[in-house]
Protein backbone atom coordinates (compact mmCIF):
# COMPACT_ATOMS: atom_id res chain seq x y z
CA UNK A 1 0.00 0.00 0.00
CA UNK A 2 1.46 3.14 -1.35
CA UNK A 3 1.77 6.08 1.55
CA UNK A 4 1.34 8.74 -0.60
CA UNK A 5 -1.50 11.08 0.60
CA UNK A 6 -3.37 13.50 -1.67
CA UNK A 7 -4.59 16.73 -0.32
CA UNK A 8 -4.82 18.69 -3.16
CA UNK A 9 -8.30 18.98 -5.36
CA UNK A 10 -5.86 20.01 -8.29
CA UNK A 11 -3.86 16.92 -7.72
CA UNK A 12 -3.49 15.28 -11.50
CA UNK A 13 -5.07 12.22 -10.44
CA UNK A 14 -7.67 13.41 -8.78
CA UNK A 15 -8.98 15.48 -11.93
CA UNK A 16 -8.61 12.61 -14.21
CA UNK A 17 -11.09 10.62 -11.55
CA UNK A 18 -13.13 13.67 -11.46
CA UNK A 19 -13.42 12.92 -15.28
CA UNK A 20 -15.30 9.67 -14.59
CA UNK A 21 -18.56 11.54 -13.27
CA UNK A 22 -19.14 12.39 -16.55
CA UNK A 23 -19.89 9.94 -19.50
CA UNK A 24 -17.36 11.07 -21.94
CA UNK A 25 -14.45 10.78 -19.49
CA UNK A 26 -15.82 7.06 -18.59
CA UNK A 27 -15.89 6.68 -22.66
CA UNK A 28 -12.25 8.18 -22.55
CA UNK A 29 -10.67 6.36 -20.07
CA UNK A 30 -12.58 3.01 -20.19
CA UNK A 31 -13.67 3.15 -16.74
CA UNK A 32 -16.23 3.91 -14.13
CA UNK A 33 -16.04 5.46 -10.55
CA UNK A 34 -17.41 3.78 -7.42
CA UNK A 35 -18.34 4.82 -4.48
CA UNK A 36 -18.61 3.35 -0.62
CA UNK A 37 -17.26 0.50 1.19
CA UNK A 38 -19.83 -2.12 -0.23
CA UNK A 39 -19.66 -1.52 -3.58
CA UNK A 40 -15.82 -1.20 -3.61
CA UNK A 41 -15.84 -4.60 -1.99
CA UNK A 42 -17.95 -6.36 -3.94
CA UNK A 43 -15.91 -4.80 -7.31
CA UNK A 44 -12.60 -6.56 -5.83
CA UNK A 45 -14.85 -10.01 -4.53
CA UNK A 46 -16.53 -10.36 -8.12
CA UNK A 47 -12.88 -9.65 -9.80
CA UNK A 48 -13.49 -6.00 -11.57
CA UNK A 49 -10.48 -4.85 -12.75
CA UNK A 50 -10.22 -2.33 -9.70
CA UNK A 51 -7.62 0.41 -10.93
CA UNK A 52 -7.09 3.11 -7.91
CA UNK A 53 -8.98 2.84 -4.69
CA UNK A 54 -8.97 6.56 -2.76
CA UNK A 55 -9.89 6.24 0.57
CA UNK A 56 -10.30 9.43 3.38
CA UNK A 57 -7.30 9.30 5.19
CA UNK A 58 -9.13 10.06 8.44
CA UNK A 59 -11.12 6.97 8.34
CA UNK A 60 -8.88 4.36 7.43
CA UNK A 61 -9.57 1.84 4.44
CA UNK A 62 -12.41 -0.36 5.30
CA UNK A 63 -11.32 -3.65 6.92
CA UNK A 64 -13.76 -5.99 4.19
CA UNK A 65 -11.95 -3.99 1.54
CA UNK A 66 -8.63 -4.34 2.67
CA UNK A 67 -9.63 -8.54 3.29
CA UNK A 68 -10.78 -8.36 -0.68
CA UNK A 69 -7.67 -6.59 -1.87
CA UNK A 70 -5.74 -9.35 -0.35
CA UNK A 71 -7.61 -11.89 -1.63
CA UNK A 72 -8.13 -10.80 -5.15
CA UNK A 73 -4.46 -9.56 -5.30
CA UNK A 74 -4.34 -6.89 -8.72
CA UNK A 75 -2.52 -3.73 -9.67
CA UNK A 76 -4.46 -1.59 -7.64
CA UNK A 77 -3.34 1.95 -6.57
CA UNK A 78 -4.59 2.14 -3.02
CA UNK A 79 -4.42 5.58 -1.78
CA UNK A 80 -5.02 7.67 1.38
CA UNK A 81 -6.37 11.53 0.49
CA UNK A 82 -8.20 13.98 2.32
CA UNK A 83 -11.88 14.47 3.49
CA UNK A 84 -12.16 17.17 0.76
CA UNK A 85 -10.39 15.04 -1.92
CA UNK A 86 -13.48 12.61 -1.52
CA UNK A 87 -15.80 14.58 -1.20
CA UNK A 88 -14.99 16.50 -4.86
CA UNK A 89 -15.25 12.41 -5.99
CA UNK A 90 -18.83 11.90 -4.43
CA UNK A 91 -21.97 12.18 -5.78
CA UNK A 92 -24.06 11.24 -2.60
CA UNK A 93 -24.83 14.10 -0.30
CA UNK A 94 -22.71 12.29 2.45
CA UNK A 95 -19.52 11.12 1.06
CA UNK A 96 -18.66 7.37 2.05
CA UNK A 97 -14.99 8.03 2.14
CA UNK A 98 -13.90 5.22 -0.60
CA UNK A 99 -13.94 5.59 -4.47
CA UNK A 100 -12.62 3.21 -6.58
CA UNK A 101 -11.99 3.60 -10.50
CA UNK A 102 -13.42 0.55 -12.64
CA UNK A 103 -12.23 -1.14 -15.78
CA UNK A 104 -15.37 -1.39 -17.85
CA UNK A 105 -15.39 -4.88 -18.95
CA UNK A 106 -16.94 -6.21 -22.33
CA UNK A 107 -18.44 -9.43 -22.21
CA UNK A 108 -18.76 -10.91 -25.52
CA UNK A 109 -21.96 -11.73 -26.79
CA UNK A 110 -21.40 -14.17 -29.38
CA UNK A 111 -19.67 -16.46 -26.72
CA UNK A 112 -21.96 -15.77 -23.79
CA UNK A 113 -24.80 -16.66 -26.26
CA UNK A 114 -23.47 -19.69 -27.79
CA UNK A 115 -22.95 -21.41 -23.87
CA UNK A 116 -25.96 -20.10 -22.75
CA UNK A 117 -27.80 -22.09 -25.89
CA UNK A 118 -26.87 -25.39 -24.03
CA UNK A 119 -29.70 -24.30 -21.09
CA UNK A 120 -33.15 -24.96 -22.08
CA UNK A 121 -34.78 -22.16 -19.59
CA UNK A 122 -31.96 -19.52 -19.94
CA UNK A 123 -33.85 -15.77 -19.21
CA UNK A 124 -32.76 -12.96 -20.68
CA UNK A 125 -34.23 -9.34 -19.99
CA UNK A 126 -34.23 -6.78 -22.78
CA UNK A 127 -34.43 -2.99 -21.52
CA UNK A 128 -35.77 -0.48 -24.50
CA UNK A 129 -34.60 2.48 -23.58
CA UNK A 130 -34.57 2.85 -19.73
CA UNK A 131 -34.09 6.83 -18.77
CA UNK A 132 -34.06 6.90 -15.14
CA UNK A 133 -30.59 5.74 -13.56
CA UNK A 134 -32.09 4.64 -10.66
CA UNK A 135 -34.85 2.30 -12.41
CA UNK A 136 -31.86 1.16 -14.38
CA UNK A 137 -30.27 0.17 -11.39
CA UNK A 138 -33.30 -1.45 -9.47
CA UNK A 139 -34.03 -3.32 -12.36
CA UNK A 140 -30.17 -5.20 -12.48
CA UNK A 141 -30.52 -5.79 -8.93
CA UNK A 142 -33.98 -7.22 -9.38
CA UNK A 143 -32.84 -9.00 -12.59
CA UNK A 144 -29.73 -10.34 -10.41
CA UNK A 145 -31.76 -11.73 -7.43
CA UNK A 146 -34.26 -13.10 -9.69
CA UNK A 147 -32.00 -15.63 -11.04
CA UNK A 148 -31.71 -13.85 -14.63
CA UNK A 149 -29.34 -15.03 -17.11
CA UNK A 150 -28.25 -11.71 -18.64
CA UNK A 151 -29.54 -8.50 -20.00
CA UNK A 152 -29.84 -6.41 -23.27
CA UNK A 153 -29.62 -2.77 -22.87
CA UNK A 154 -30.87 -1.12 -26.19
CA UNK A 155 -29.73 2.30 -27.66
CA UNK A 156 -31.19 5.06 -26.05
CA UNK A 157 -30.57 3.61 -22.38
CA UNK A 158 -29.12 5.97 -19.82
CA UNK A 159 -25.58 4.77 -19.20
CA UNK A 160 -25.33 2.01 -16.89
CA UNK A 161 -21.74 3.30 -15.77
CA UNK A 162 -23.79 6.88 -14.48
CA UNK A 163 -23.62 6.91 -10.63
CA UNK A 164 -26.61 6.32 -9.62
CA UNK A 165 -27.02 3.32 -11.79
CA UNK A 166 -24.08 1.73 -10.31
CA UNK A 167 -25.41 2.44 -6.76
CA UNK A 168 -28.72 1.52 -7.36
CA UNK A 169 -27.41 -1.86 -8.71
CA UNK A 170 -25.88 -2.69 -5.16
CA UNK A 171 -23.07 -4.12 -6.63
CA UNK A 172 -25.54 -6.56 -9.02
CA UNK A 173 -24.06 -5.37 -11.99
CA UNK A 174 -20.43 -6.95 -11.11
CA UNK A 175 -22.17 -10.02 -11.16
CA UNK A 176 -24.80 -9.72 -14.09
CA UNK A 177 -23.68 -10.42 -17.75
CA UNK A 178 -25.03 -6.75 -19.57
CA UNK A 179 -24.95 -6.54 -23.01
CA UNK A 180 -25.42 -2.90 -25.18
CA UNK A 181 -26.95 -4.16 -28.43
CA UNK A 182 -29.23 -3.57 -30.52
CA UNK A 183 -32.87 -4.87 -29.40
CA UNK A 184 -34.76 -5.75 -32.30
CA UNK A 185 -31.45 -7.77 -34.09
CA UNK A 186 -30.78 -9.34 -30.82
CA UNK A 187 -34.44 -10.43 -29.92
CA UNK A 188 -34.65 -12.07 -34.11
CA UNK A 189 -31.25 -13.81 -33.66
CA UNK A 190 -32.41 -14.90 -30.13
CA UNK A 191 -35.58 -16.03 -32.15
CA UNK A 192 -33.70 -18.24 -34.40
CA UNK A 193 -32.20 -20.28 -31.70
CA UNK A 194 -35.63 -20.89 -30.05
CA UNK A 195 -36.24 -18.37 -27.78
CA UNK A 196 -39.10 -16.64 -27.40
CA UNK A 197 -40.03 -12.88 -26.93
CA UNK A 198 -42.50 -11.26 -24.36
CA UNK A 199 -42.95 -7.67 -24.64
CA UNK A 200 -44.24 -5.69 -21.89
CA UNK A 201 -46.92 -3.83 -23.12
CA UNK A 202 -50.66 -2.13 -22.22
CA UNK A 203 -51.97 -3.07 -25.45
CA UNK A 204 -55.39 -4.71 -25.96
CA UNK A 205 -54.16 -7.97 -27.36
CA UNK A 206 -52.00 -8.57 -24.37
CA UNK A 207 -52.54 -11.16 -21.97
CA UNK A 208 -52.04 -11.20 -17.89
CA UNK A 209 -48.88 -11.52 -16.75
CA UNK A 210 -50.26 -14.58 -14.76
CA UNK A 211 -51.84 -16.25 -17.68
CA UNK A 212 -48.15 -15.89 -20.05
CA UNK A 213 -46.35 -19.01 -21.49
CA UNK A 214 -42.91 -18.73 -19.93
CA UNK A 215 -41.92 -21.95 -21.24
CA UNK A 216 -37.92 -22.52 -22.31
CA UNK A 217 -36.01 -19.99 -23.55
CA UNK A 218 -37.44 -16.71 -23.42
CA UNK A 219 -36.50 -12.76 -23.36
CA UNK A 220 -38.73 -10.55 -21.49
CA UNK A 221 -38.97 -6.78 -22.94
CA UNK A 222 -39.41 -3.90 -20.56
CA UNK A 223 -40.42 -0.46 -22.41
CA UNK A 224 -39.25 3.46 -21.82
CA UNK A 225 -40.42 4.59 -18.39
CA UNK A 226 -43.31 7.02 -20.90
CA UNK A 227 -43.27 5.79 -24.19
CA UNK A 228 -43.71 1.63 -23.20
CA UNK A 229 -41.89 -0.74 -25.65
CA UNK A 230 -40.87 0.66 -29.02
CA UNK A 231 -42.43 -0.66 -32.48
CA UNK A 232 -39.93 -2.87 -33.85
CA UNK A 233 -39.81 -4.80 -30.17
CA UNK A 234 -43.84 -5.25 -30.14
CA UNK A 235 -43.38 -6.24 -33.75
CA UNK A 236 -40.93 -9.00 -32.66
CA UNK A 237 -42.74 -10.13 -30.19
CA UNK A 238 -44.03 -14.01 -29.65
CA UNK A 239 -46.57 -12.78 -26.96
CA UNK A 240 -47.70 -9.65 -25.15
CA UNK A 241 -48.02 -9.32 -21.79
CA UNK A 242 -49.49 -6.77 -19.07
CA UNK A 243 -49.57 -6.49 -15.36
CA UNK A 244 -53.21 -5.46 -14.35
CA UNK A 245 -54.10 -2.22 -13.16
CA UNK A 246 -56.78 -1.81 -10.69
CA UNK A 247 -56.82 1.09 -9.67
CA UNK A 248 -56.80 4.39 -11.59
CA UNK A 249 -52.94 4.61 -12.25
CA UNK A 250 -51.72 4.74 -15.91
CA UNK A 251 -48.84 2.38 -15.77
CA UNK A 252 -46.55 1.16 -12.76
CA UNK A 253 -43.04 1.69 -11.99
CA UNK A 254 -40.84 0.36 -14.69
CA UNK A 255 -38.50 -1.51 -11.88
CA UNK A 256 -41.55 -2.28 -9.82
CA UNK A 257 -43.45 -3.72 -13.42
CA UNK A 258 -39.97 -5.50 -14.14
CA UNK A 259 -40.10 -7.03 -10.89
CA UNK A 260 -43.07 -8.39 -10.96
CA UNK A 261 -42.26 -9.86 -14.59
CA UNK A 262 -39.99 -11.72 -14.19
CA UNK A 263 -40.56 -13.12 -10.50
CA UNK A 264 -43.63 -14.38 -12.77
CA UNK A 265 -41.76 -15.79 -14.89
CA UNK A 266 -39.65 -17.68 -12.33
CA UNK A 267 -42.84 -18.60 -10.18
CA UNK A 268 -44.74 -19.98 -13.28
CA UNK A 269 -41.31 -21.87 -14.43
CA UNK A 270 -40.83 -23.30 -10.72
CA UNK A 271 -44.15 -25.04 -10.68
CA UNK B 1 -58.83 33.71 -12.14
CA UNK B 2 -56.88 36.70 -10.87
CA UNK B 3 -55.11 39.01 -12.78
CA UNK B 4 -52.64 39.80 -10.29
CA UNK B 5 -49.03 38.54 -11.33
CA UNK B 6 -46.29 37.61 -8.94
CA UNK B 7 -42.57 38.83 -9.95
CA UNK B 8 -41.06 38.84 -6.99
CA UNK B 9 -39.43 36.09 -4.65
CA UNK B 10 -39.69 38.15 -2.00
CA UNK B 11 -43.88 38.29 -2.58
CA UNK B 12 -45.06 36.90 0.68
CA UNK B 13 -47.20 34.91 -0.69
CA UNK B 14 -44.30 32.83 -2.49
CA UNK B 15 -41.93 32.99 0.71
CA UNK B 16 -45.05 31.15 2.73
CA UNK B 17 -45.03 28.58 -0.29
CA UNK B 18 -41.65 28.08 -0.29
CA UNK B 19 -41.73 27.05 3.49
CA UNK B 20 -43.61 24.45 2.14
CA UNK B 21 -40.66 23.02 1.34
CA UNK B 22 -39.92 21.72 4.79
CA UNK B 23 -41.89 19.34 6.40
CA UNK B 24 -41.93 22.19 9.63
CA UNK B 25 -43.64 24.67 7.70
CA UNK B 26 -46.12 21.43 5.86
CA UNK B 27 -46.90 20.67 9.15
CA UNK B 28 -47.39 24.63 10.69
CA UNK B 29 -49.67 25.35 7.16
CA UNK B 30 -51.06 22.04 7.54
CA UNK B 31 -50.59 21.99 3.64
CA UNK B 32 -48.27 20.76 0.79
CA UNK B 33 -46.77 21.63 -2.50
CA UNK B 34 -47.54 20.03 -5.61
CA UNK B 35 -45.28 20.69 -8.89
CA UNK B 36 -46.07 19.78 -12.39
CA UNK B 37 -49.58 20.28 -14.54
CA UNK B 38 -50.46 16.37 -14.02
CA UNK B 39 -50.03 16.10 -10.30
CA UNK B 40 -52.06 19.28 -10.05
CA UNK B 41 -54.84 17.97 -12.47
CA UNK B 42 -55.01 14.87 -10.39
CA UNK B 43 -55.33 16.82 -6.86
CA UNK B 44 -58.16 18.70 -8.76
CA UNK B 45 -59.83 15.80 -10.25
CA UNK B 46 -59.43 13.82 -6.62
CA UNK B 47 -61.30 16.32 -4.84
CA UNK B 48 -58.38 17.28 -2.85
CA UNK B 49 -58.32 20.94 -1.21
CA UNK B 50 -56.11 23.29 -3.50
CA UNK B 51 -56.09 26.49 -1.70
CA UNK B 52 -53.30 27.84 -4.23
CA UNK B 53 -51.75 27.65 -7.94
CA UNK B 54 -48.80 29.61 -9.28
CA UNK B 55 -48.38 29.00 -13.16
CA UNK B 56 -45.71 30.33 -15.26
CA UNK B 57 -47.15 33.55 -16.87
CA UNK B 58 -44.90 32.46 -20.04
CA UNK B 59 -46.53 29.26 -20.63
CA UNK B 60 -49.67 30.32 -19.36
CA UNK B 61 -52.39 27.72 -17.22
CA UNK B 62 -52.46 24.01 -18.72
CA UNK B 63 -55.64 23.31 -20.38
CA UNK B 64 -56.73 19.93 -18.53
CA UNK B 65 -55.77 21.88 -15.61
CA UNK B 66 -58.16 24.82 -16.66
CA UNK B 67 -60.60 21.92 -16.98
CA UNK B 68 -60.11 20.05 -13.72
CA UNK B 69 -60.75 24.02 -12.13
CA UNK B 70 -63.93 24.33 -13.89
CA UNK B 71 -64.93 20.44 -13.18
CA UNK B 72 -64.23 21.38 -9.25
CA UNK B 73 -65.17 24.23 -8.63
CA UNK B 74 -63.81 25.49 -5.23
CA UNK B 75 -62.02 28.85 -3.45
CA UNK B 76 -58.88 28.39 -5.40
CA UNK B 77 -56.18 31.19 -5.51
CA UNK B 78 -55.04 31.43 -9.11
CA UNK B 79 -52.02 33.48 -9.62
CA UNK B 80 -49.96 33.86 -12.45
CA UNK B 81 -46.04 34.15 -12.05
CA UNK B 82 -42.53 34.59 -13.24
CA UNK B 83 -40.56 31.81 -14.13
CA UNK B 84 -38.11 33.03 -11.34
CA UNK B 85 -40.50 32.37 -8.94
CA UNK B 86 -41.96 29.14 -9.94
CA UNK B 87 -38.28 27.99 -10.17
CA UNK B 88 -37.69 29.01 -6.50
CA UNK B 89 -40.58 26.51 -5.72
CA UNK B 90 -39.50 24.12 -7.55
CA UNK B 91 -37.45 20.87 -6.42
CA UNK B 92 -36.98 20.01 -9.79
CA UNK B 93 -33.82 20.16 -12.58
CA UNK B 94 -36.51 21.49 -15.18
CA UNK B 95 -39.26 23.23 -13.12
CA UNK B 96 -42.58 22.49 -14.64
CA UNK B 97 -43.66 26.37 -14.66
CA UNK B 98 -47.02 25.22 -11.99
CA UNK B 99 -47.10 23.96 -8.43
CA UNK B 100 -50.17 24.05 -6.15
CA UNK B 101 -50.32 23.96 -2.48
CA UNK B 102 -52.82 21.24 -1.41
CA UNK B 103 -54.63 20.82 1.96
CA UNK B 104 -53.42 17.83 4.01
CA UNK B 105 -56.55 15.28 4.24
CA UNK B 106 -56.94 13.33 7.96
CA UNK B 107 -58.68 10.36 6.67
CA UNK B 108 -60.70 9.05 9.69
CA UNK B 109 -59.35 5.68 10.44
CA UNK B 110 -62.13 4.16 12.81
CA UNK B 111 -64.83 5.49 10.73
CA UNK B 112 -63.13 4.13 7.53
CA UNK B 113 -61.98 0.84 8.77
CA UNK B 114 -65.97 0.23 10.34
CA UNK B 115 -66.99 0.81 6.61
CA UNK B 116 -64.42 -1.82 5.48
CA UNK B 117 -64.99 -4.27 7.74
CA UNK B 118 -67.53 -5.55 5.28
CA UNK B 119 -65.52 -6.29 2.97
CA UNK B 120 -64.55 -10.14 2.84
CA UNK B 121 -61.29 -9.97 1.64
CA UNK B 122 -59.78 -6.16 2.60
CA UNK B 123 -56.27 -5.70 1.90
CA UNK B 124 -53.89 -3.09 3.80
CA UNK B 125 -50.46 -2.49 3.10
CA UNK B 126 -48.69 -1.66 6.34
CA UNK B 127 -45.13 0.40 5.72
CA UNK B 128 -42.71 0.19 8.61
CA UNK B 129 -40.47 3.11 8.67
CA UNK B 130 -39.79 3.09 4.35
CA UNK B 131 -37.27 5.92 4.72
CA UNK B 132 -36.75 6.48 0.86
CA UNK B 133 -39.02 9.04 -1.06
CA UNK B 134 -38.84 7.58 -4.00
CA UNK B 135 -39.23 4.39 -2.10
CA UNK B 136 -42.47 5.29 -0.37
CA UNK B 137 -44.05 6.99 -3.35
CA UNK B 138 -43.48 4.35 -5.82
CA UNK B 139 -44.94 2.22 -2.89
CA UNK B 140 -48.04 4.02 -2.84
CA UNK B 141 -48.23 4.36 -6.63
CA UNK B 142 -48.14 0.22 -6.85
CA UNK B 143 -51.01 -0.14 -4.05
CA UNK B 144 -53.46 1.85 -5.70
CA UNK B 145 -52.66 0.26 -9.15
CA UNK B 146 -52.80 -3.23 -7.37
CA UNK B 147 -56.09 -2.28 -5.98
CA UNK B 148 -55.01 -2.21 -2.23
CA UNK B 149 -57.20 -0.95 0.05
CA UNK B 150 -55.40 1.42 2.34
CA UNK B 151 -52.24 1.93 3.52
CA UNK B 152 -50.22 2.53 7.27
CA UNK B 153 -47.71 4.34 8.09
CA UNK B 154 -45.57 3.79 10.49
CA UNK B 155 -43.41 5.99 13.20
CA UNK B 156 -40.30 6.52 11.36
CA UNK B 157 -41.59 6.85 7.88
CA UNK B 158 -40.27 9.52 5.56
CA UNK B 159 -42.83 12.29 5.23
CA UNK B 160 -45.54 11.46 3.03
CA UNK B 161 -45.86 15.27 2.14
CA UNK B 162 -42.06 15.19 0.65
CA UNK B 163 -41.88 16.54 -2.52
CA UNK B 164 -40.22 13.32 -3.99
CA UNK B 165 -42.71 11.22 -2.20
CA UNK B 166 -45.72 13.26 -4.00
CA UNK B 167 -44.29 13.17 -7.43
CA UNK B 168 -43.07 9.41 -7.10
CA UNK B 169 -46.43 8.30 -6.64
CA UNK B 170 -47.98 9.94 -9.76
CA UNK B 171 -50.94 11.00 -8.25
CA UNK B 172 -51.99 7.73 -6.65
CA UNK B 173 -52.02 9.65 -2.74
CA UNK B 174 -55.04 11.55 -3.77
CA UNK B 175 -57.11 8.37 -4.56
CA UNK B 176 -55.41 6.16 -1.41
CA UNK B 177 -56.34 6.24 1.79
CA UNK B 178 -53.49 6.39 3.88
CA UNK B 179 -53.13 6.69 7.60
CA UNK B 180 -50.43 7.18 10.18
CA UNK B 181 -50.30 5.00 13.09
CA UNK B 182 -49.04 3.01 15.37
CA UNK B 183 -47.96 0.07 13.40
CA UNK B 184 -48.41 -2.86 16.58
CA UNK B 185 -51.79 -1.50 17.36
CA UNK B 186 -53.12 -0.98 14.07
CA UNK B 187 -52.33 -4.43 13.56
CA UNK B 188 -53.52 -6.34 16.97
CA UNK B 189 -56.74 -4.44 15.92
CA UNK B 190 -57.10 -5.90 12.57
CA UNK B 191 -56.60 -9.14 13.72
CA UNK B 192 -59.13 -8.67 16.33
CA UNK B 193 -61.46 -7.59 13.37
CA UNK B 194 -60.63 -11.03 12.11
CA UNK B 195 -57.60 -9.86 9.58
CA UNK B 196 -54.66 -11.54 9.34
CA UNK B 197 -51.14 -10.25 9.28
CA UNK B 198 -48.46 -11.20 6.54
CA UNK B 199 -44.91 -9.68 7.53
CA UNK B 200 -41.90 -9.53 4.59
CA UNK B 201 -39.04 -11.64 6.20
CA UNK B 202 -36.07 -12.92 5.26
CA UNK B 203 -36.03 -15.17 8.61
CA UNK B 204 -35.64 -18.76 8.27
CA UNK B 205 -39.24 -20.07 9.16
CA UNK B 206 -40.52 -17.30 6.62
CA UNK B 207 -42.71 -19.28 3.56
CA UNK B 208 -41.79 -18.37 -0.20
CA UNK B 209 -44.60 -15.49 -0.83
CA UNK B 210 -46.09 -18.14 -3.73
CA UNK B 211 -46.40 -20.16 -1.11
CA UNK B 212 -48.92 -17.99 1.40
CA UNK B 213 -52.23 -17.73 2.05
CA UNK B 214 -53.68 -14.49 0.92
CA UNK B 215 -57.44 -15.66 1.94
CA UNK B 216 -59.84 -12.92 3.75
CA UNK B 217 -58.77 -9.79 5.32
CA UNK B 218 -55.37 -9.43 5.30
CA UNK B 219 -52.29 -7.15 5.72
CA UNK B 220 -48.93 -7.03 4.15
CA UNK B 221 -46.05 -4.92 6.02
CA UNK B 222 -43.09 -4.18 4.30
CA UNK B 223 -39.93 -3.35 6.55
CA UNK B 224 -37.28 -0.64 6.47
CA UNK B 225 -34.69 -0.74 3.89
CA UNK B 226 -31.87 -1.39 5.95
CA UNK B 227 -33.13 -3.12 8.82
CA UNK B 228 -36.43 -4.80 7.81
CA UNK B 229 -39.22 -5.15 9.56
CA UNK B 230 -39.57 -4.27 13.49
CA UNK B 231 -39.77 -6.82 16.44
CA UNK B 232 -43.08 -5.45 16.87
CA UNK B 233 -44.21 -6.28 13.85
CA UNK B 234 -42.46 -9.86 13.50
CA UNK B 235 -44.11 -10.43 16.74
CA UNK B 236 -47.62 -9.85 15.15
CA UNK B 237 -47.20 -11.69 12.04
CA UNK B 238 -49.58 -14.47 11.29
CA UNK B 239 -47.21 -15.89 9.08
CA UNK B 240 -43.56 -14.52 7.79
CA UNK B 241 -43.22 -14.46 3.78
CA UNK B 242 -40.11 -13.82 1.73
CA UNK B 243 -39.15 -13.62 -2.38
CA UNK B 244 -36.92 -16.13 -3.05
CA UNK B 245 -33.10 -14.61 -3.91
CA UNK B 246 -31.52 -16.54 -6.59
CA UNK B 247 -28.59 -14.66 -7.01
CA UNK B 248 -26.55 -13.41 -4.65
CA UNK B 249 -27.90 -10.25 -3.75
CA UNK B 250 -28.80 -10.03 -0.07
CA UNK B 251 -32.27 -8.15 -0.87
CA UNK B 252 -34.47 -6.60 -3.00
CA UNK B 253 -35.38 -2.77 -3.38
CA UNK B 254 -38.61 -2.23 -0.80
CA UNK B 255 -40.58 -0.60 -3.55
CA UNK B 256 -39.80 -3.95 -5.78
CA UNK B 257 -40.43 -6.25 -2.81
CA UNK B 258 -43.35 -4.76 -2.48
CA UNK B 259 -44.73 -4.75 -6.09
CA UNK B 260 -44.00 -8.18 -6.36
CA UNK B 261 -45.53 -9.39 -2.80
CA UNK B 262 -48.94 -7.40 -3.44
CA UNK B 263 -49.30 -8.29 -6.81
CA UNK B 264 -48.96 -11.71 -5.41
CA UNK B 265 -51.93 -11.45 -3.19
CA UNK B 266 -54.04 -10.30 -5.57
CA UNK B 267 -52.94 -13.01 -8.06
CA UNK B 268 -53.47 -15.62 -5.70
CA UNK B 269 -56.41 -13.87 -4.38
CA UNK B 270 -58.08 -14.05 -8.06
CA UNK B 271 -57.56 -17.75 -8.40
Amino acid sequence: MAHEIITSVQNPLVKRLHQLLDKKGREEQGRYLVEGAHLVEEALNSGAEVTTILYDQERSLDPACQRALANHPQATQVIAASAAVLAKLSETKSPQGIVAAVKKTASQWDEWVDKLSAKENALLLFLDEIQDPGNLGTILRTAEAAGVDGVVLGKGSVDIYNGKVVRATMGAMFRLPVFSRELAATANEWKQQGGRVLVSSLAQDSVSYDQANYCGKIALVIGNEGRGVSKEMLACADQLVHIPLYGKAESLNAAVAAGIFVYEAQRNRRQ
